[in-house]
């Protein structure tokens, strides 16, 4: 390979053998030296979990070719895939971290459950550039190609323009052929939520169990907002920072809350 | 029980059993009726993660006495938990959710993190009022009086003074005697971070393992950080929200990436 080119570490959620990450390490071989750690099972909706009362394994795999320089699966969460690369992987911060593509949407308040966007969030906290791809088509055998052709150009405007101060994108392309994509909407995440309903069922036993369903509830009716770009045909992009502070509740509760000195 | 006290949900990530939500609940008795949904074993560092590859159970436990109306112990995440007690537990949305209090601080980025705080986060998502506890003290055996005491005194400002726009607060108390704690402070999440480390070890078989271990490492300056408030010795409240967007990034990458609509 040639000298220079950017480390870059690949992850995802759905597992290392899935097509998505597939496709985005086809991807990232285009831009530098490729290095690949993810899950050794689906890790979907992880949210930010690391683990701590487990140790964790890692084992080098042979499936990418040489697409990459090394690649291996982890027992671990998406987030712990990041820390162990840059400790033990790659010893150094990669200069980019690309996560997914996820079978399916990190749009609006996805952002907050997903594995494949806090294994990029993790990435941002340590300091690397990272972005997280998704396709609103959870199936694993999806034709990945506008994807593909949205991520080289996504993360060769990065490379060319810079990232966002936040060095955070979540990145989240529709379920269309690639000739009805209207392009890309830097955007907001939209306002929305799962409203939660359980199946009830019952065991053999004839204990009662509970398997989680929803429903998602859009709220928000801002032409700006991810979901609703992505309903009309844009590949949405919203950069992502960790800072959870509610700003403009601190004045709020200053004026509002007395007797804090007691 | 008197008529129209509100109803308060409370769970954590520590587990049913742990010392932190019993006294939680006793706080939380003074102020309505007590309804408990909480982990049936230790879900530290769950992050948001949500259950969706296993069916859940609920169980009804009775170790609260006569503090609670009812309480289970559920197999599934702090998450799963909150969102289980509103489907299936109380078919109703509580008028407050509280979560803790944990053992060990989630102030700074370890909110990212936290089971704790993502059950609270999880009843805001879905409009319902919520704070997480969270003590400097990682010993279950630990003096839990001067967070009882603050607990008592936030839960009581909020119902009179009422809750933030966000409608979730992230409350950390400093391991000290109460009578060095010198009040509350309305803080901003502290920029910092893990720096990652993972201990090496090698099994019977000869094969490599890895334990996650780290440093903290504080990167703020203010005052007002969390962290800084809490090394000062006040109980640190911090207003969180949870729409991740970098609003201030979106004119920036709108300025700087051109060809959007390719």
């Amino acid at each position: 390979m040639e000298k220079n080119r950017p480390i870059i570490l690949v992850t995802n959620d759905d597992g290392i053998v899935s097509q998505g990450i597939r496709a985005l390490v086809e991807v990232a071989a285009k831009f530098g030296e490729v290095y690949v750690v993810a899950p050794d099972k689906p890790q979907s909706a992880m949210g930010h979990a690391i683990t701590i009362s487990q140790p964790l394994r890692l084992s080098e795999v042979d499936i990418f070719g040489d697409k990459v320089s090394k690649a291996y699966e982890c027992s671990g969460t998406p987030v712990d895939c990041v820390k162990l690369a840059v400790d033990k992987v790659l010893h150094r911060r990669p200069d980019l971290c690309l996560s997914g593509i996820n079978h399916g949407s990190n749009a609006a308040i996805n952002v907050i459950y997903s594995g494949t966007m806090s294994a990029a969030m993790e990435a941002a906290i340590e300091g690397i550039n990272a972005i997280g791809f998704s396709f609103l088509n959870y199936s694993h055998h999806a034709d990945l190609r506008a994807c593909k052709y949205y991520a080289e150009k996504i993360i060769d405007n990065c490379l060319e323009n810079g990232f966002p101060q936040s060095a955070l994108l979540n990145v989240n392309i529709p379920d269309l052929p690639m000739e009805k994509i209207k392009g890309m909407k830097i955007c907001h995440q939209a306002n929305a939520k799962w409203e939660e309903r359980f199946d009830e069922r019952t065991d053999p036993q004839g204990r009662k169990y509970y398997w989680l369903t929803g429903n998602f509830i859009a709220r928000d009716t801002h032409n700006d907002a991810d979901w609703n770009s992505l309903h009309e045909g844009y590949v949405s992009i919203v950069p992502i920072q960790y800072d959870l502070t509610s700003y403009s509740d601190i004045s709020l509760l200053k004026e509002s809350w007395e007797d804090l000195s007691e």
